[in-house]
This record gives C-alpha cells, sequence and structure tokens, in this order.
C-alpha cells in the first residue's frame, strides 16, 4: 500500500484556501492575517504535515541557474525575449538553461522534470500551444519552485506573469488603416484558444466598430504562417471585394502575405496596405519595409526574470501575483499608406 | 595540506598518453592493445588510483538530458543546427538544455559548470569567439562527459566533431561569380583567428588564383555584421575602383550590403552581384533574393547529436575521435547575375 504523503495541496484543499496562501502562511509572510496563519498550523498540526526534508534542502541550496520554457527557441518573438532575459540573469549573476517545447504538452512535462532534476533556483515560462492542463506547472508551486510566465500565461496558476497588451496593440494597428483611409482591413488571425491570438482578433474587431465601419466575417481567416499565407492571400484576393488592407497576428504571416501579393503584380502600399505584429528582424528587411506591432520582446524577458530574481530571493514588496502588462507600440514603416 | 588526488590525467601523463586511451584502457576497449592495458592497470597500482566513486556514480545514472552551448541562440546559423539538435534528440528519447556563451569564454565556463552539475549525459558545444584556452573542456573529457564539437571545434581537443567545408563553400561561391562575369570581386570577411573567417577568405583568394585574377588587398575588408556593412560598403563604393562583386562572410552582411546598395541606388544585380554565406531565413525574404552557400545548419546539428548519442551509449565502431565534414551547396537566386 502505498502511503500519502501530507503535502501543503492537502492543507490547502481542507482549508479551502490556495497553496501560496498556506506556503506563505508556513513561512510566517506578512501578507498573510494571523488568523490565517493560526488556522494552518492547526491544520498542520491536525494532518500531522510534516515538510519534505529533502525538498528542502535542495530548495536551500542555490545553483544560480534559471530555467526557461519557451515554445520555440527559433521564433521570431521568443528570440528578443531570449536575449533579454540572457541580458537581466547574466547582470545579476545567474546562468540560464533553455528549453523548447515545440509547442507540446508532453515536452513540456518533460521540460519541467528536467529543470526540477537541474535543481533551477526559479522559472520562466511561456505555455505551449498544445497545453490546455496544468498539473505540471503546479508541481513547480509545490515544490516551492518561483515561476513566473511570459507572454502566453494560464488563469488557472496563481503566479507572476509579464504579458502583452495584445488588445491595444491590434487595436490601434487597424485604427491606423482606417485614418490612412482603408476600408475593408482583413485580417489573418491565430488559433481562437490561445489568448494572445484571441485578444488580436478582438482589437480588430473593436477598432473596426469604433470607426463605423462592419464587421464581415469573409475578412477574418485563420492564417498564422509564412507558408499558409502565400495560399490564404492569393484566395482573398480572387474574390469578388478583395480588401485593401490586412493586418496579420505576426511578422512572419505580414511577409508571406507582402512577397505573394508583389509576386501577383500588386504595389504595396499603393494597391494594399499590409501591417504585422511582433517587430521582428524581418520587418527591417522586407521591402518595403514592414509596418508592424512592437510587442518589445526584450523588454518582456528582461523584466519577467528581474521579477523571478526578485522572488528567488524573497525581495517582492508583495507576495500576492505581480501582473506587469507592456504596453505595445506601433512601428509605422512602409508597407502602409501614410496619413 | 591539500591531498593531491589522482587522476587519470596523472597516469595519461606518467605513462605520455593520452586521457583517452587512459579512460577507454580501463574501460577494456576492443580499440586498445592488450599491452597498453597491462601498461595502464600497472601504472594504477603503482600510483594507487582510485576512480572517483561519486563521479563514477553520477556518470552510471542517466539524466537522458544533453547539454548544449552554441555562442548566440539567436543567430541565423545556430538557429537552424538548434533545430536539428532538437529534432535528432528528441526522436532518441533525449531532452535538450541550450546554454549561451554570448562569445564569452568566461561564460564558457559557467555554462560547463552548469551543464556537469545537471549531471547531462553528454554536450554538444560550438566554441566562442573569446575562447583561447580549453582547460574547461578538457574536464568534461576528465571527467568521461562524452562531447561533440559543432561548426567552431579546436584541434587540441581530440574528440568528435562536425564541421563545415568552410574553404570549398567560398571557393565556390567566388568561382561562380566570375564565371558570370566579374572581376573585381570584393570579400567582406569575419576575425582571422576564427577558424571559419580564415577558411572563407582562403576559399576566396583560391578561386581568384584558379582563374588567374589578381588578389587585391584592397579588396579584403574585414566586416561581419549587418551594421558594419552598411558602413563598409559606402566606404569600398566609393573608391576609385569599385568591385562589381562583393562575397560577404554571412548572410546578415549581404543582407545590409544588399540594402545599403539598393538605398545608394545601385541595382542588384544589375550593377553589382552579392553571394552570401549560411542559407538562413533572411536569404528569402530580401528583395532581390540572395544567392548564398548554405551550410546545412540542421544537418550539422543533427549529425553532431546522432554521434553524441552513439558516444553515450557506446555504439560507436571506433573508439577514435570522428571528423564528419558537411559539404556546402551554392544557391543561386537573384542577386547575382546569370551565367
Amino acid at each position: 500500500m502505498k502511503i500519502h504523503q501530507i503535502t501543503i495541496k492537502d492543507i490547502a484543499r481542507e482549508l479551502g484556501v490556495s497553496v501560496s496562501t498556506v506556503s506563505r502562511a508556513l513561512k510566517d509572510h506578512p501578507d498573510i492575517s494571523p488568523q490565517t496563519k493560526q488556522l494552518v498550523r492547526d491544520m498542520v498540526d491536525k494532518m500531522k504535515y510534516k515538510p519534505n526534508a529533502i525538498a528542502l534542502s535542495l530548495r536551500n541550496r542555490r545553483t544560480n541557474i534559471i530555467g526557461v520554457i519557451v515554445p520555440e527557441i527559433v521564433h521570431h518573438f521568443f528570440s528578443s525575449v531570449i536575449s533579454g532575459i540572457d541580458e537581466a540573469a547574466v547582470a545579476a549573476g545567474y546562468n540560464v538553461m533553455f528549453f523548447q517545447s515545440n509547442e507540446s504538452y508532453e515536452r513540456e512535462i518533460m521540460n519541467i522534470q528536467s529543470i526540477i532534476n537541474s535543481q533551477a533556483d526559479g522559472v520562466l515560462i511561456s505555455l505551449a500551444k498544445g497545453t490546455k492542463k496544468f498539473g505540471h506547472i503546479r508541481q513547480l508551486i509545490d515544490n516551492n519552485v518561483p515561476l513566473v510566465f511570459f507572454d502566453r500565461a494560464c488563469d488557472e496558476i496563481e503566479t507572476d506573469r509579464v504579458i502583452v497588451d495584445d488588445f491595444e496593440g491590434a487595436f490601434n494597428a487597424v485604427d491606423y488603416l482606417i485614418k490612412t483611409g482603408c476600408r475593408r482591413i482583413a485580417h489573418f488571425a491565430g488559433p481562437q484558444h490561445l489568448q494572445i491570438s484571441y485578444l488580436r482578433k478582438r482589437g480588430y474587431i473593436s477598432a473596426l466598430e469604433k470607426n463605423g465601419l462592419k464587421v464581415d466575417d469573409e475578412l477574418i481567416v485563420t492564417c498564422d504562417t509564412f507558408e499558409e499565407a502565400q495560399e490564404i492571400t492569393r484566395l482573398v484576393m480572387s474574390r469578388n471585394r478583395p480588401p485593401d488592407a490586412i493586418f496579420t497576428v505576426n511578422d512572419m504571416t505580414a511577409v508571406g502575405t507582402l512577397n505573394t501579393m508583389k509576386s501577383m503584380g500588386y504595389k504595396v502600399p499603393k494597391d494594399i496596405s499590409i501591417v504585422g505584429f511582433t517587430d521582428g528582424l524581418v520587418s527591417t528587411i522586407t521591402d518595403p519595409l514592414l509596418t508592424t506591432v512592437s510587442q518589445h520582446g526584450f523588454e518582456i524577458g528582461k523584466k519577467a526574470t528581474e521579477i523571478l530574481i526578485k522572488r528567488i530571493n524573497d525581495e517582492c514588496e508583495s507576495a500576492s501575483p505581480i501582473t506587469e502588462v507592456v504596453k505595445t507600440d506601433l512601428v509605422v514603416r512602409d508597407s502602409t499608406r501614410k496619413l
């Protein structure tokens, strides 16, 4: 018979409070009320909870390594985030190990296991597209490993996060297109279960509505890669009433769209305006240069790392999870008509 | 007084053989002659060598993790290598942790330490530009951690390596330029203490000589980044006898050159041909598309990983170090005149 080892999870469940409340109560954290602390201590006695000595000793041994999980290392946006993480970590004397989930839930679990085995002092994660369950993430919280989400977070886990204002970024891009005279604006959208794709589409719709333009479902197409854009662009332009602008969910899709437009004989931006989202390296290489929403990947990586290091050193002012929203900027280059 | 612990390094020194010979003799490897094995065993007895029990037990515990050190994660060439490593590792059931040295010797040492602490089963390294001493690499060999170099190797360490045929790649690119009628071909070169830069320059010179063209030192300029190319291109084109073609040491330099030529009013390839080296993503985005030398980064990463995994599992046919040279291909696109 396997004996069930009592964990702080059991105590939290029994008391109907969060795991982090129990964890902080046990550490005598000032944010937790004396009443709650007493309740937790009583429950600890009642349930005969013993902190896992091995886990504790491992936790106390610093490795000065931060573990990072990104969906893709080779990616226009995550590349910038990685640079930001690396700079902030090295400045604070930490080394960084990067893992890639390749958008797979199974690999994310494997990565978490590798990070726990490596005894990293803290973890930064941007969730894989395939991740819809979060037990492996909870495992980190239960093991008291500080964790900060960047870009792709989930609401079910109470922890720090640094995210992008995707809604506003999309809104501003589409609002700008309208101001330059575009009236039939298409959106090449990402998968809608991903919050970032969902919010970008909402921003697009909201900008149309605010400007009194009709939302035409025919102009909203799922298309979020360079390859798909080559096919979808031809399809969309062959319709009866083709668009006069396209707002894409990311830069690579915009580049695929731009190249296809050119090869079809359209002049960009004279015939059609194109706006991307990312502001990666490619947007400074295309001809014409790409107008895009800068999501400041470097800043995101840097901020997430700074928060994580504060958590590792118990230097955060508040024990409550921090949500930091990084504002976007519209970078107007040459793929859109001028105001 | 610190007692000096006898290591296999001491035994190797005493016998005047390599550390890997001693290591393999102790493992009774078939490649080592019975005579040598006897010599090693005698010296072990004489010097009272005891294998480090902790190290041995750590070595025998598999983590199924491969540690990878690259100079830059965010890099047109290493990005492809990373994809190749990842694919081969995952196919064989290994997880991969990536570290970046940022071209710094000190960070490379830190990375090696992190990898040893994490007990990775094996290591893949491409050396930093700043690395000119190799004690930290020897530490891996002494700890019996299998190690494979990719792209940037050093001759002082006897171990497996997967490298690019840089000389031939450069030779073929310049030979092609000459065949299309170019006669004043400039070379934007990398730092010459780096073997890959040195070999590419040698290939350039050799192609000129083979075709009976004079090597003009004025046409060989150190310039190996996107930013530098913007300045150097103006400089080179302002000379009395400007070149009719430029062969750059990497793609990003080629893109910087191309953009600057266009902004100066030159038509590419009518006025001047440009050839890069890498065949990264950017070469398929520029206008005109870039002619470049494909160094097959994905293949390099994949092969290096496959060799490493064979070493980890003791499945290599030969205990002697393997050198695998990956051939390049000239990818002719639109930035060069046609034959």
